[in-house]
């Protein structure tokens, strides 16, 4: 299973742990001082209810019970489990953190999906806008995601609830204070009731999640995950297309560099007879982990140089940014890759009538601004389709199904 | 009229548009995606209703009904025009955007002003303090400016509305990632209910207005329009002189590169008997593009060395900062005219016991602190009146008169 | 007294106002735009009830009164005074600022505890969780603080306040702009009920206070003053020994420059019984003015090499950072002195079952990572009592008692 442990990181080193550590339950060991919880092991057949998704009230008083043994403690949260309701399917969603995007089986997706449609509908001050009231938020970004952090403050506030924000966590791990991640995390998890975490070291947010009595999120770390981006994706695709199984996607652009594509169809992977095709200059082109990871799940797949071929094909032209930075000092292969794939009038001109257009944002030309007007663009609207896959996870995360 | 179109900008140079589409309807040109509107054109007969002041149920309806086509949804909007009540002088007032003082004429800041008086007055926890409840402002600022920012964010609190912030807006259009100020606006009106924008380039916040269907404020772009400090300066000379017709005003300063100067003396012409004095180091002296402007407008004006005698006769002394990166290597030039003319005991003798003295702050040395403890010293409730003029428009913007 | 005063600074020079100072009255020289106060003098027999903390409403009225002579304000503050009730204890608690932990004597400590473990108690979404509903605190930080900031704008909203932040204030007294603090803060208290501030200048907290018509709290001023740091660590020996009173603290590692340790020896001279042993490395040893003071208030204290023995006798030890910023070029004496005494397991060991350890964190490697698990690790517990003490604070500062 080496390869799916590398799926999400576009080089094999610093690759996160077996796939089968990935869904794990919470061994509680909890510590007097915030009922610090480390995740180990995989039980498919143990679900304990989260003792952080109690009412406040008890959980404030289990902190205050301090000098318990650890040895106590763990009986006490066994009792806690005794009392949850027998394993069901809903069980099976229990969300504790979002790491990454292979924690979402279809199943999962499709809940999650459900609840956003049911968050898009909130009006302005209904009591549905106040189901987050009393919680608080903090967005511990140790690199500046403005985008992606408005639009998770955004979802908070939309639901009632309130907002830390730091855009300067460096501050806290600096070089001269030295700090870990891991004693941060559990400052700041004194102050909010979950944690939206952008870092720039892969692996960060599983790092954070071990240590957290309360929720993370994972709002991108490093060349790592962004799951978030992955799960408002095909979020979208259903939206707009209507289904997932049987359709026909078409991944163009840097698809060597970009997490986005590289999650996008991992996650595709899990639905039926779909098809992919990777439109992308030789350069940039998709790497074979993917590919060999589509072959083994029966996901077929084929690599293409004519664009317009493609998009008459396809359900959704994802389109993505040729990265700059990605080329260093070849700025000529730059230069030649970014203008090689172009989604302008001309393709909208074969492309269906149901079909979209997708780009994760930001865009320069990849995309021309005629095609904005097209019902087809459908790139805004995945913009907004962030904010409701965001209120929907924080829903499920601060006050359960 | 090129006159007035380099109004608020110290160079003629990329100037704005011609003053006859300042005054603008907006022709729904909407998108399936965000019904982005396109302002164009100028038609005093036409007043639509703002569609996004419909309650958001509606709007959000709207958004969700994709796939029409464009010219069906424009059938759609003339409908709504049909069902608006008739046009009526309460009409002529519907705010969409605050671009630019010009927008702005006698009656409207009359109007405003009455706004701004009452939610002086709302009380905390009164139900006034909750007018704005539900509602999500988003400062975008591509430069920093502590104070406008948070006088903007106090106005939207004090108001029961909630905030996002950022003042690294730059990040979204950063060179490296080359978005688009459109596409920017865009994504930002998914999360928010109006936008306050500021940018180093003239005419952005007008950009910003054409794409974004929420409302939007300029909170300053570039050398051009700082809209809401002109109309707080001309409602604090109301609130502190007790009218604006018939009254002197003496502009000190830096009068060739402060826009402050230029958007009040601008103002002011709209009322009637205003007399202007121009008292300013040489280096620095009011631009012949407002003499002009206020001589066809039959308002008096006068230059004079002698802040005294202008002193005494005045209702209003407007003092400036000399801004010191205006001179570039001149530091001579600067040094000179920094001092010449300063508001001290001396000047606060010669003035009259109702006149006042303001400032739009920061301040250096130019009135010196021993003024501040004198009752016409009145620019520190001038910044407060700031905080009640953008109450009011967030008002007006968001729920109407 | 000259020893006192330096107690909370480093150095000698620079040295704050003489105690005598340190409590006073605030003497109403209110000017007529905001009822900006000056503190000065020192009467212990007049205690004046704070204006700000009257209804807003009253304030807001009251405001709008201009042009009343300075003379009048005075008299009409006194009217005030005679209708408050007659003093009492309670009167003795009048809070208006926060500003240096010297201001707070033994009963003041208790009665604020008192409250912390009140706000402690506080439930999601019930009444108290709404006492500073309506209200705004501004951040305003001159250096970044996160968490410092982070824990003042929890406790804000956990109480059910807003909070307005900046982390960059820098910008209003730039070079080139030049904004006296007082001026920033006379804007900021426009818009604002309680201003948190952090500066890099002993003594500016004092310096806004004496400006501004709202609260004050000190959230740090350079080698100065850290007011609420002070009140956490007391409020944290209570909670986890039970007493104050006849306590055995160990000071170890840099007692020279951190601010914390000076603070709590000082703080804990008000106790009876108090033992405190000094443990670091010659280089960074605890200075004589806080030996003195400690011996002039009859505290017992002892410099000791041997940690192991101090830890076996102490009720807390209290580690601290070894700040290598402060070594300049020697890093050879940093890295001797970094790894003299280190918390670890062996600590642990022959430390008493209800001793604690302490740290105001960030820690880097003088508590091992080991440690964290015992219960007797209080420091994360240490950092949430920062949370309650300053809720308690805000509450105290913002509705009284």
């Amino acid at each position: 299973m080496a390869v799916s442990s590398s799926l999400f990181t576009s080089s094999l080193q610093g690759s996160m742990v077996a796939p089968k550590t990935l869904k794990c339950y919470r061994e509680y060991m909890c510590s007097p001082s915030n009922l610090s919880c480390r995740q180990s092991g995989y039980s498919k057949s143990v679900y304990l209810t989260h003792l952080r998704l109690l009412p406040s009230g008890k959980l404030l008083k289990r902190e205050q019970t301090d000098r318990v043994s650890p040895k106590d403690r763990i009986q006490c949260c066994a009792v806690q489990v005794e009392n949850a309701p027998s394993f069901s399917v809903g069980k099976k969603f229990q969300l504790d953190d979002v790491i990454e995007a292979q924690q979402f089986d279809r199943d999962i997706l499709g809940a999650i999906f459900k609840v956003a449609r049911e968050v898009e509908k909130i009006e302005k001050n209904s009591p549905g806008s106040q189901i987050l009231k009393g919680y608080l938020m903090a967005t511990l970004f140790y690199e500046p995601s403005t985008r992606t952090r408005l639009s998770f403050e955004s979802a908070m506030k939309r639901l009632g609830g309130e907002v830390l924000t730091t855009e300067n966590a460096r501050e806290f791990s600096s070089a001269a204070k030295g700090e870990t991640l891991e004693d941060t995390i559990r400052t700041i998890e004194g102050y909010s009731d979950i944690i939206v975490m952008r870092h720039f070291e892969s692996g960060a947010a599983k790092r954070a999640a071990v240590t957290a009595g309360i929720p993370i999120i994972n709002a991108g770390d490093g060349p790592g995950q962004h799951p978030t981006q992955a799960l408002l994706d095909v979020y979208t695709i259903e939206r707009e297309v209507g289904k997932l199984d049987g359709i026909k996607v078409g991944l163009v652009g840097d698809l060597a560099n970009g997490r986005t594509v590289r999650s996008l169809a991992y996650l595709l992977a899990k639905y039926q007879d779909v098809k992919i095709y990777f439109v992308s200059p030789d350069v940039v082109k998709m790497k074979d982990d993917i590919k060999d990871y589509l072959t083994s799940k029966g996901v077929e797949w084929e690599e293409s140089t004519d664009l317009m071929e493609v998009a008459s094909k396809c359900d959704v032209v994802y389109q993505t940014r040729i990265q700059k930075e990605r080329f260093g000092e070849r700025i000529d292969q730059y230069e030649e890759a970014r203008g090689k794939y172009i989604v302008d009038q001309n393709v909208l001109d074969v492309m269906q009538k149901h079909a979209v257009v997708m780009h994760p944002l930001p865009r320069l030309d990849e995309i021309t601004v005629d095609v904005d007007g097209d019902p087809r663009a459908a790139y805004f609207r995945q913009a907004k389709n962030g904010l409701y896959i965001r209120m929907a996870l924080l829903k499920l995360l601060l006050v359960g199904w």
